[in-house]
């Protein structure tokens, strides 16, 4: 048995971490979906159908979440920093809360209709989450590095733009909105959208991290 | 001598760091106490006496910090990672912090009554702090791990309750209260409350890890 | 050759991240510059200049941070912990960030006016600048650690100072001010301005946990 043999031998539940990322990033997408789908539903009815699945789905990112850490609890030898796998997942669940938080407020805060701006950091969010689910798969082999640098520079460049998006409808807010109540609820909406791309490039900047050290 | 002794010998100031979290988490409950006190008392006159106490209580907080940060430079071997004595120590801060930023702000916007909300909340960062100093109080001696892990899942479902406490209180604000100043003001404290629950959440998070790496 | 020399002859890269830190806080401190003369400036036409000349430093900063991980990626041997490294270069990004973000709202909302507080948060996140510029000087030879403390200190103590100027400006705003899309204007500016000293006091932070470990 060669050296490198027996160390495969001894790190066998290495992988799992892989797929529960996968599954994490995964579920991610399609939360991320889901959002996009409210923001552009027409009734509020609707809406608190979508809501309800966004509800589920934040569970099932709990769940995830759980498991990752549970894994890292049993495994001795991971594929990589403790601290890593640690921050990655709460990274992902940050973007899944912050999700979960923006659908919760636009139904409790019953909103009329949802705003452009809304729709627009709904579509930044869901972009982000397919370049980071890309990212993730990538780290199984870390053969394709320079796919997952661009995942993150893309990353990177969709929170700058979601930072313009936020800034540009808070001004109009101010400048259109009679209403400070109305501009109060819109403004706490949109910035749980824009955290939740903050979240998504606290995630990029954790793969960046692990690139730099095992790429 | 054995080597067991040895080591023993060594590190004698290992210890002091169980001590000196147990006097961080015994301050904390204690604050916590006075902000209930306060969130329930019924004269301006009497809050603002809380309020000094609870300033008295902050100081010595930021004591206990700036001692527990001397010692880790002090001390060559520590009793867990450095940097999770670094991370408790500034969560178990940020709580007291916020705690105290409540206080602060329940004073200067000269509140009229304090809303159940955030009378409710209070209760929940006083029950966090609790489960934090029980959670504290066994890393001394890591054996009990089933209750560290019990007060991190009950401070865990404390911050979701939290949480939803925070929302309905400002969905209920944006419905009922005319004045968009009060709507301001009361969002700007509970928002303060409500993060002293996640701080208390980022500190059970450490010892969860400290968990995963000792126990 | 002796050990220590090979060790030297071994490590040639690692000078570098002095150097780009110097200038990560020296760019920091032009940037604060404009700031407060942005926050006095008495036309807006003029704030129009200065808004831009930041947006510009703060895009070289950007640049900065990336050659900092750049060269993290590509170098083996660190003159200390990578971890300290990336915290430290995206604590000075992030005051950079939020001195740009103060900068573009103060544009965006249209103040007629720059208040008093404005203007001395801007004043202390110049101070607090300064004071993190001559910590990181002093990372090159470590050897004047009581400078480097004495400026975490100060630093603490200025962050410590807005927190209290942006306390009581809020509630000044809200006994004096009596147009609610005003206070949410002002509160947002302000709030910005204040988180920048908060990240200031998180390099700090990074630069006494170096201290720890390597002085």
């Amino acid at each position: 048995m060669k050296f490198d043999n027996l160390i495969q031998a001894l790190i066998p539940k290495d992988k799992k971490f892989f797929t529960m990322f996968e599954k994490a990033t995964s579920n991610l997408v399609t939360i991320s979906k889901v959002l996009v789908e409210l923001a552009n539903a027409s009734s509020p009815e609707r809406r608190m159908e979508l809501a309800k699945e966004i509800d589920d789905l934040e569970h099932l990112g709990d769940q995830f979440s759980h498991s990752i850490f549970s894994e890292l609890a049993a495994t001795f030898i991971t594929p990589f920093d403790r601290e890593d796998i640690h921050s990655l997942t709460s990274a992902i669940d940050d973007i899944v809360d912050h999700i979960h938080g923006a659908s919760k407020r636009i139904i409790l805060y019953k909103f009329e209709r949802i705003s452009p701006a809304m729709q627009k950091l709904s579509e930044l969010i869901l972009h982000g989450s397919e370049e980071l689910h890309k990212a993730v798969c990538e780290l199984r082999n870390m053969k394709n590095v320079s796919a997952m640098r661009e995942a993150c520079v893309r990353i990177n460049s969709i929170e700058n733009h979601a930072d313009d998006i936020f800034d540009m409808a808070v001004a109009q807010l101010f400048e259109e909105e009679k209403s400070a109540v109305e501009i109060i609820k819109t403004k706490e909406v949109l910035q749980t959208l824009e955290t939740a791309t903050d979240k998504c490039e606290d995630a990029a900047n954790v793969i960046e991290s692990i690139m730099i050290k095992y790429a």
